[in-house]
């Protein structure tokens, strides 16, 4: 099938600075959307510019064809999709209901599983790229569910992101995203401690940065959160909070079938007692403070 | 001062994979050289192309106004450049010898003394890029020792290298590399714990490579050696026993300032049940293995 914007309607539950970006996008394309958000005021830009406003996210359901939420935790996905009133209930017959929140694998197949006996589509569709791919429209989106459903959503996809794939059933997008997740935990420590290495040995760390991030140790996470580590500036791009609970995801999933994650159970404690010291309203690359003293 | 190729002579210790192609490009340049390797078999080919074999390390010195070595390990180091016969004892007045192994700064800091006592001129200058890197003259290159002696030596790592640094006194380029392997070592890990959680959950695990390489996972790890990893080529590339070298040198020099690398002493500690179970003959990329069961 095609969604038609003549025809078919958009939801966008959970406008946040990721989603507050990512709707504006579809309005911009010119498709009719249905808003909702705990927090009212964080919709009255997208209000102001043509969305429309529900009191709940089952009336943004009633409202659409293609129901899109970025949400914070599992649990907020949980109650949004499952709860009483919440979207699998009220959702139109057919409709297609499109997670991007950053959530649980199991989670994603258990709502799969409700939204299928009720005729219904779930996407499970967590994206990487942060605030600025997200205002840009260059996510990568990483899609779990039907193949069929997964071509038939992809143009509303594309008006959010730019590497969009498809890589199995109702959660191999959120088990991508933990793979993600996995990789960043131990290469962030890594970083910490080379730079942080490099300071304590007395060089300019700065320098060691430039010399070393072009070859074999070079990294995103080396790049872009190594200056940022050295100039202090430890303001959430990403949030420790939300790796935290992303690592907490990737734990829960690989001790399901009995695997080991050593490393990244590390950097989980690490953060631990990064927040127990520091708090958790940093971005990720704070994790420096800990070895930068 | 100007080193000059009709006045001034070279030498090269060392001519593993990674000397032979060094030594080849300053040949290539029309510097006369001189040259000794511990299996000599192994300078055939660059004494047909005109270099000079000597029979000893002394030998070379004693005919070269810039000693270049590119060993294995520090205790090669040590013997050649302190041991009876060694080059501080050998070299000429004034000489100027750059160590390019991966090797300890105290070691580096060790050779700088002595040669300043003799009235030579000692760098130590570590290299990242690999084989490729090498044959390629494409080399980073991590210089430490006298200002004035990495301008006089420049010209010739150009030879070899094209990002070239002065990090500051010696041993600094040795710590720069240590930095660089501290930060190798734990994205290794997050690399190998990503891509076997992929596997592990039913995904592709090349398709998730493909999707989260160009994000905030995304390292020269990931996509160079995780490809690797999942064809099971496990070939060096960099030698498996390298790194563990290079980890015990970093955790020895943290250890004599009190600075704990928690990280890197987890991946340490995988490497050498790696060791214990399949030798290290291998890539780093190996120690995928430990996972991949």
């Amino acid at each position: 099938m095609t969604l038609d914007k003549k025809q078919h309607s958009i939801g966008f539950i959970g406008l946040g600075i990721m989603g507050n970006s990512m709707a504006r996008h579809i309005l911009s394309a010119d498709w009719p959307i249905h808003v909702y958000n705990r927090t009212k005021a964080k919709a009255d830009d997208l209000v102001g510019r043509g969305a429309v406003w529900m009191d709940t996210p089952g009336e943004v359901a009633s409202q659409s064809d293609v129901i899109i939420t970025m949400l914070g935790y599992p649990h907020d996905v949980e109650e949004v999709y499952l709860g009483p009133g919440g979207l699998v209930e009220r959702a139109r017959d057919g409709a297609y209901l499109i997670d991007m929140t950053t959530s649980s694998p199991s989670l994603a197949q258990k709502i799969a599983d409700a939204a299928s006996a009720r005729g219904l589509r779930a996407l499970d569709a967590p994206v990487s790229g942060g605030d600025v791919g997200a205002r840009q429209a260059k996510l990568a989106i990483m899609m779990g569910g039907g193949e069929e459903d997964f071509k038939t959503v992809l143009p509303l996809m594309e008006l959010m992101g730019t590497n969009i794939r498809h890589l199995g059933g109702p959660g191999a997008g959120q088990h991508t995203k933990m793979a993600n997740q996995v990789v960043i935990a131990s290469t962030l420590v890594g970083v910490c401690e080379g730079l942080s290495y490099a300071k304590k040995v007395g060089l300019d760390p700065k320098q060691v940065l430039e010399t070393i991030g072009t070859g074999a140790a070079g990294s995103f996470q080396l790049n872009v959160l190594g200056p940022r580590m050295l100039d202090g500036a430890f303001d959430p791009g990403f949030y420790a909070h939300h790796l935290m609970k992303d690592m907490d995801i990737a734990l829960t999933e690989s001790g399901e079938i009995g695997f080991d994650l050593p490393g990244m159970k590390m950097v989980r404690g690490m953060f631990e007692n990064f927040k127990n010291e520091f708090g958790t309203d940093f971005g990720t690359q704070a994790l420096f403070k800990l070895y930068d003293r």
